[in-house]
């Protein structure tokens, strides 16, 4: 993904000091590279066999919604605590210092669902790994987790073994 | 919209007793649902002549991605505090209590931007007019902006007088 490489900015000392951030809205604003990234993200998508997209808040959002649109596949979103209205399944998840939650809709997953999980980012997992939870605490399956960026060596794929795991571009510094 | 208004699920007492809470989640679960929304959206962007399009966070990068796909148009994201990595500008907006703040990536927008703002709801309209003073701010103009749904009598459409403003659907209680 030359056109990715290009496009991704890289941002030192974001969040915090010595920590390279990979700045995607760049890869937003050009219609052609965005074009180019969700169609990859939909052919890896299409070969899971899945027939649904789970999204994770919030810049999952970003590629899933086109991924939905061009599958014409349900779009399940995972969001914060708080943000779902109606019934909702938790899964907590460790963060550097402290936790945090995911919460599903109840009702957004049945047990024909084959799902891939899709996020911007994959460094050391958690949040997808809470989404597979989630999605199989619900009785779906999921066939496959899908992201824009990897950063490798926080060993993020060794958290999401059970289905395979693809990423666009991978980074090798810890992120 | 028949469609949406069978599919868009009202949900009493969120976030707080006395509010309906309109969830749009089961149009993204539905695709013939969520494709007409989009589609709809995208013919109303068109109208505007537009070039470009600014979505709010979260919701709001549901809808405006697959937007921006469809289109072929640039995606650019206004953001809560401390989530865009690069140099920002922020707007203060108001809340029923206290404030709120959206950001900006300070090089997403250049003078020659039509742009239209796209969110998933429109009630007070004071994030929407946030994110128009970030535009303008930056040197792009407002040529519409779009919901998909609309509650009425919260007085959004006065607040955003000074360009076109649409919605797929709209409710008539104060919500």
């Amino acid at each position: 993904m030359k056109l990715l490489e290009k496009t991704i900015r890289a941002i030192p000392d974001f969040p915090q000091k010595g920590i390279i951030f990979r700045d995607i809205t760049p890869v937003l604003a050009e219609p052609s590279v965005f074009k180019h990234t969700v169609e990859s993200l939909c052919e890896k998508a299409a070969a899971t066999n899945c027939n649904s997209i789970v999204a994770i808040e919030s810049r999952g959002f970003l590629f899933a919604s086109a991924m939905a649109y061009k599958m014409n596949l349900p779009l399940i979103i995972v969001r914060k605590p708080g943000k779902l209205p109606w019934k909702v399944e938790k899964e907590e998840y460790s963060l550097e210092y402290g936790t945090d939650t995911l919460e599903i809709h109840k009702d957004s997953i049945t047990k024909t669902d084959k799902i891939v999980i899709v996020d911007d980012l994959l460094a050391t997992g958690g949040t997808a790994a809470a989404a597979a939870r989630l999605v199989k605490k619900l009785g779906g399956s999921v066939v496959g987790y899908l992201f824009v960026v990897e950063l490798d060596g926080l060993g993020g794929r060794v958290k999401l073994s059970e289905a395979p795991v693809e990423s666009l571009i991978t980074y090798k510094e810890e992120g």
